[in-house]
């Protein structure tokens, strides 16, 4: 048995079944070595972004990692972006890097590269397998450090995975989440009330998470809110309804006004986004103390089940009624949209949300829809939508995933609708086409720039020539057509859920600014 | 006068005029100043490896830097890849990369990463601007160093940027290239010989080069080559020809037998690509004396002009007569696309290689083609040719440029084409549609892989779905057609030289395995 073989042994065995890839010559091995473990699939993407942010979907909603196989530095460069909002998801995942030959790497051939500041980038576990003997070993032990949420980069030279003499490793228990003390909650406990603020974060915006945090709300006043981007809420009839934090530095002021204690539960004290002249970066009020009820790490949810039943033993969670817009008519606005996709979500729904400016209607849309999952941009690196709703769908094969995907964000990963075609994903992107890089157009304005002129906003618009991505999508094996109103969207839309397999909708909707 | 009106003055200021950009908030500052420097030309991208792309194919042709602008790490990675290309080719670039503001990047906001890591991978000059007053003088600085021919980071935190007085400083003048000894090249001209080979790299394969290299093989008897894969070759008639050492290492091996002697004239030994099982990585004969006779950063082509005139005073170079294949007819073949190039390839044209195993037969087929330039993918980082062509076109707005792009390497930086569409670039691409990582299913084999079968295979296979290139290049704003014979091939190949503008043909080659 080779390195390779080896490698994806104790991968299977370690319960990581798949493998997103893009592979090249340094490879071959692995490649190779697919046939001869039947248990691992292989899932081909044709750029390293869409590889990574696949395994971001992927992970988020298996609660477990895949595996990515990267090309060197340079094919690791290419997936580092969506690794960056893995990163910020705490997603869990095991990137595969096929580096040089150990007796090639002196010699600096034209792929040659420092991988170790890759490594140190991505953040999380590394380690480069240097002995075939000990690639399973290695391998076990990336997969439960990817496991504790956080990606694991395995660097695998050529000449280690075509060595023989490899050995599979069983699996290595992932570390467990630390037990919050109950001093922690009794103190929390005390702070709780109509002037305090609830922020779930990272496994706090899952079911269970979210009926203790509406029992604490509803039997002390306590504020609740998530996250700005939140890897993956649960939401929908039948769950509490939260709202998240917004994007705008002053939206969170608003929201935050008056809140004299901020209790932090897997995430952090919200920050602003950006910087802008003679604004606040730190959003918390003044004033305002924060707390940590659990960290990213420690057991989030056991720590607000806790805190419920010490506060709210005998109250129950304020759950969403089912509730949905009406369907609406007429050519296609921001708020028209949003209302068809409120009113036609199909239950067990999974939104991978990048609409950005143009999906700023909906959360309140769909928030009385059947029971979804939404799985936004945490890190803030573009082009995640696309290959974030590949991941999902093969994750979760008996789910209807719905993309909702900007325009300009979109063109950085497009080929990841080649893979949704080529595995037959049963992903229904509705893409969002207002011909601009629209959030610029905002920030433009917000950051006081001055003396803009034509040469600035040309580099915001996006029709100078205007994309189809119609013929983009059926350039790639996906069926598409193009709404202008709500009642092509809707029947477009039914359409695309009622049949198997990728569809893309471009949705001709103006943009808000 | 901000920070980035006194960057964007100062790069005017040293000659750089255009700025190819994908920017974010954290740029905004330099978008808006853009307005105010009428003589800096903004070029939109899609994606930052088109943008990082583009300024190599710009620098390699133009002979000065262009300007990047990249939003933040996320943003910087997404151009690496291309940019480690340029490293390679030694091509002058300035990247801006905006940061967040220095009163931000405390708070690790979504977008906050480790700009500095990324710096060492691209290796080059690096700088971190602090200072609104001192930007101007950096860029100045950074100008300079990336005219020695490398890659200058300079980072532009949004404050700095934004900031009140800024102070455009004047050009500094790049470091002249060391002059070579006479020692030295009284040392090689002992050497020359019909045993001995010399080595053409950076700096060597442009007409005044050649001129003397082809003097003093015509005189000695020494063989030519010039490196693997060059920054920028020129070729055709009425230049002396070489050939290139191969990619394949048994080529090389096969082409430097019986060599006693090798010189260096801006390139390295030549070492394998990729590493194989039990083969070679350096491919200098066992034996062979290895000489530098002037290394990148010396003055190359002034010590082959001595060289020659030392050995060869009264000879001339023997140039390339003008010999085009004919016209072919029948279903494409690997053969017959390239004859079809050969025979039509237009005067002066540019060519960007990214052909792969498609474009084996290219360089005969164009040798005695009128006076050409081709540009080649110098770091084997897939996704060079269309990026790397929107820069030549950009450079050199009167010259027709001829991209020869394979399919899977397209994809990685298909919304070039946007750009070609956006700028009216004269840009002919052939996509060579081959519906396979057709190189990869060679190195399957060259690797010694064994047990590959029917998941290995699909790995390599871009048939399923088969991708229509002509609606993804219509779909983004490209004319475009399809060609399955020669006649067809040849008859669209001369329509879009005709016609201002970009075209797209996809030809649909097999593959040669």
């Amino acid at each position: 048995m080779n390195g390779a073989q080896s490698l994806i042994r104790t991968l299977v065995d370690s319960g990581v079944d798949v493998c997103f890839a893009n592979p090249g010559t340094s490879e071959m091995h692995f490649v190779a070595a697919l046939d001869s473990v039947p248990e691992m699939r292989g899932v081909l993407a044709l750029f390293e972004g869409v590889v990574t942010g696949a395994a971001d979907g992927y992970g988020r909603m298996a609660d477990k990692p895949a595996a990515t196989l990267l090309h060197l530095g340079p094919g690791m460069v290419n997936g580092m972006a969506n690794l960056h909002n893995a990163r910020r998801a705490r997603t869990p995942i095991v990137n595969v890097i096929g580096d040089h030959a150990l007796t090639h790497k002196g010699f600096d051939a034209p792929l040659e590269s420092d991988v170790d500041a890759l490594n140190g980038w991505t953040h999380g576990w590394s380690r480069t397998s240097t002995d075939t003997a000990a690639v399973g070993k290695d391998a076990a032990e990336a997969v439960a450090a990817a496991r504790a949420g956080q990606i694991a980069n395995l660097v695998l030279p050529a000449d280690v995975s075509w060595g023989d003499g490899g050995e599979p490793a069983g699996e290595v228990a992932p570390a467990a989440p630390a037990t919050v003390d109950d001093a922690r909650i009794t103190g929390i406990a005390g702070v709780l009330g109509g002037s305090t603020v609830i922020l779930l974060g990272k496994g706090a915006t899952r079911e269970r998470g979210l009926r203790a945090a509406s029992r604490i709300a509803a039997a002390t006043g306590t504020k609740v809110f998530a996250e700005t981007f939140p890897a993956r809420i649960e939401r929908g009839a039948g769950l509490p309804a939260v709202d998240r934090l917004g994007y705008l530095a002053e939206q969170v002021q608003w929201q935050l006004t008056g809140v004299t204690n901020l209790v932090l539960v897997g995430a952090k004290a919200p920050v602003s986004f950006f910087a802008y002249p003679g604004k606040a970066s730190e959003l918390t009020p003044e004033g305002c103390a924060v707390h940590t009820l659990a960290e990213f790490g420690e057991d989030v949810a056991d720590a607000l089940d806790r805190l419920a039943d010490a506060v709210a033993a005998d109250t129950e969670p304020v759950l969403q009624a089912e509730s949905r817009p009406a369907l609406p008519t007429g050519d296609l606005t921001p708020q028209n949209w949003a209302d068809v996709i409120g009113a036609l979500l199909p239950e067990g729904a999974i939104i991978s949300d990048e609409a950005n400016t143009s999906g700023l209607l909906i959360p309140a849309a769909t928030a009385g829809a059947p029971r979804h999952d939404v799985l936004t941009l945490t890190g803030g690196a573009i082009g995640q939508g696309l290959p974030v709703a590949v991941g999902a769908a093969i994750a979760c094969p008996d789910r209807p995933v719905v993309c909702l995907q900007s325009d300009g964000s979109a063109m950085y990963t497009i080929s990841a609708l080649w893979t949704m075609a080529r595995e037959n994903l049963d992903v229904t992107t509705v893409l969002l086409n207002n011909r601009a890089y629209a959030i610029l157009r905002v920030e433009l304005t917000r950051v006081g720039a001055e003396g803009a002129g034509p040469k600035a906003n040309s580099l915001l618009d996006l029709s100078t020539p205007d994309m189809d991505f119609v013929a983009i999508a059926q350039g790639m094996g996906v069926p598409a057509t193009r709404a202008r109103t709500a009642e092509e969207l809707a029947e477009q839309f039914q359409r695309a859920l009622a049949e198997p397999g990728p569809h893309l909708i471009e949705a001709m909707v103006p943009s808000l600014v």
